[in-house]
């Protein structure tokens, strides 16, 4: 009950300076991103400092690896980030942004305009640089943003919280406008999903365990949670260009979410392509695991069980499957993928008209790798996530979809009939 | 248990029939509409037998006034409902709109393209209208629909949604896409918020109670909850359009959400239009309440207690407080406003600008009276409801916010470096 009071005293600061924040200037907001990008630069040793607490920490507790890995900031990181912050400045400014404008016939003159949500709490994982990354989006697009990070990272977040704080101090914006909780405990979260006139929007940023936490949540969702992207490789698919699309999405970065994680081959060409993709793939170091079919054409590979057409692995494991036609791909992908994104590769324009039309996903591709399902590949000059919604924003998500809008309706004394 | 099993098999209909629904053609879609308005004509008598059920029901029940005439269906109701099905069907299908198309350097070609949101839950109350409105809307735009109407209308409601099912079986269109739930229990609204697999989206239409049972929803809601809206009258008002504004946003529909419930007036222009539109409004029906300066202005006007300003009162009462300054108004407005309709009159360039940005409402007024708040009147041919909510769509909604989108992506071989 302490932590609830307590949390819910500093909403209220946050609401407060939310508001502020929304009217502040693009040029007021682009000038506390500078100090900040500048006090990242000067406070390097501090930096590297606060996360060596944690690095100990995680080391201590067995920590090794790829979740080490993301846990480290180096001074070329730490540059990076900095360079981040003035990268964020650089954008265009989100809010004020007429979306929309008309006149009605009574003379009512309508515009839409961009504002922003309001005050938005990101729960995120071990990565530090999100604290900045995402802090900065937040605050560039108008909103008060509430850092909640992960565990491992608790010395160097708080330290670039702190930095953050420091600089919306000195250039004389909201220091209420970003919340850091410096709290692992999952009441953090209860507390903050209970809270609908505190808090206007929660981003997850987790796995399973948080997406549970949050099923009750009484503030919207902007999820981002599970990619079971796939690729279905048509019968009039270039297998050339094949090859190179299911290695880029297996392989260049299979612990994000719009990696490949189950492969389609439509029969006529399995016996042709599979081999070569194994080969490679394996050389790569992906294990695979097959369908029966694939496992007859290649008949090292660990046939799949039931639940790896489920899996999402992250990892480089890959599951292959032979289909007979279009139609199984499409019903095997509308079962077992995730909506995230998914890829045909074919020379057949009716196939690739049909697969557009008919896969639910936030984002379809032809004869492109599942990994450009990204905010800067996208053209959005950020990565504010990518959302697993339906609604307010889906896939990809820069600056603008950090937004609201409202209309502003001007007249010279109209009355409704 | 057995309610949720059978709710939840439905259900499972109503996502297939989601599915195909989203990628039927939009003369598909109209000749179903086409025929469903040619079936209520002819269905006119069964429909008022239906309703005098209700009717008889209601009125053994105690039910008069305006509830009563809002349940009640007439010919020539009857006959306005078929009219607004073939308005629908007259317009724009949203689904399938380019929203944007853009090429990347790499040669990828992006398109952000409107689809249905899937299966869409409205919980409306009394008027059996909206099965046949909302129904239709959600229909037209590929989305699969819940409809769970209240119970004083569940004879006309049943005897509607049989109609829509009917006309979809007659047109080969899944019959499955509207699902009609004849059951009042509350245990209904607790299955369906707490299967987000099978519902993508509930729009609520109702009140306090309502909302507090969905609080919890771990389904999205685009919520159509309460107005207190205000109109600031300012010292540099023009006060005779002051005037036609007030009483137009009182008078004209005192029962709907967008309808004044405060009004706020400047102290230099409070002695001239206090009393006068107190005179016009209390020859209306309209009962005063005011702030102890309001009543030492007209002194026969009742004191509002504290409860008044946060009041939606959907009936003839008005509360009106006397201020000092904008900011003051202002500052009234963000913490009594419920931040869905509110205006200022002035003649001041300056205090409009002020009151369009620091007002942070889904629609924000000047010199125009708050009723223009409405899918109609804003153009989109449509109402699908005024959003309360601040994510998706805000403010009055019409057939687009109802869908979502995706992105389709185009290569010729790109692999993400």
């Amino acid at each position: 009950m302490a932590l609830e009071t307590e949390i819910l005293e500093r909403l209220s600061a946050t609401r407060a300076a939310a508001a502020q924040l929304a009217l502040c200037s693009t040029a007021d907001k682009n000038r506390a991103l500078a100090e900040l990008a500048r006090s990242i630069r000067q406070s390097t040793a501090g930096i590297i400092a606060a996360n060596r607490a944690d690095l100990d920490r995680a080391q201590a507790a067995g920590m090794t690896g790829a979740l080490l890995d993301r846990l480290t900031l180096t001074a070329d990181r730490i540059e990076a980030m900095a360079r981040g912050v003035e990268e964020v400045a650089a954008l265009p400014d989100p809010v004020g942004e007429v979306i929309a404008r008309w006149q009605r016939p009574n003379g009512l003159e309508i515009s839409q305009v961009r504002v922003p949500i309001g005050v938005i709490a990101i729960i995120y994982e071990s990565r530090p640089n999100v604290t900045v990354d995402a802090g900065v989006l937040l605050l560039k697009s108008g909103n008060a943003v509430v850092l909640r990070g992960g565990k491992e990272a608790l010395s160097t977040n708080a330290f670039l919280a702190g930095l953050i704080t420091a600089a919306l101090e000195r250039t004389a914006l909201p220091a209420s406008a970003v919340m850091f909780v410096n709290n692992p405990d999952r009441e953090v979260i209860r507390v903050l999903k209970r809270h609908p006139e505190a808090v206007d929007l929660i981003i997850p940023r987790g796995g399973k365990s948080l997406k549970e936490a949050l099923a009750d949540s009484a503030v919207p969702l902007l999820p981002h949670f599970d990619g079971i992207c796939h690729t279905y490789v048509d019968r009039a698919a270039d297998l050339a260009m094949a090859e190179e699309i299911c290695t880029n999405a297996k392989c260049s970065r299979p612990s994000v979410c719009n990696s490949m994680e189950n492969l389609l081959v439509h029969a006529a060409v399995a016996e042709r392509f599979i081999p070569r993709l194994a080969a490679r793939l394996e050389r790569a170091g992906v294990e695979l695991r097959g369908c029966p079919r694939t496992c007859a054409i290649v008949p090292h590979v660990k046939p799949a069980s039931d639940a790896d057409w489920d899996a999402e692995y992250l990892d480089l494991i890959l599951s292959i499957k032979v289909v007979d036609s279009l139609d199984e791909a499409l019903a095997f992908i509308a079962r077992h993928g995730s909506k995230l994104a998914d890829a045909i590769v074919t020379g057949d324009p009716q196939a690739a008209a049909r697969f557009e039309r008919e896969v639910d996903s936030a984002t379809v591709y032809v004869n492109a790798s599942t990994r450009f399902t990204d905010g800067f590949e996208f053209g959005f000059g950020a990565e504010t996530g990518i959302s697993t919604n339906r609604l307010h924003a889906r896939g990809p998500m820069g600056l603008r979809e950090l937004t609201t809008y409202k209309y502003l309706i001007h007249g010279c004394g109209q009355v409704r009939k």
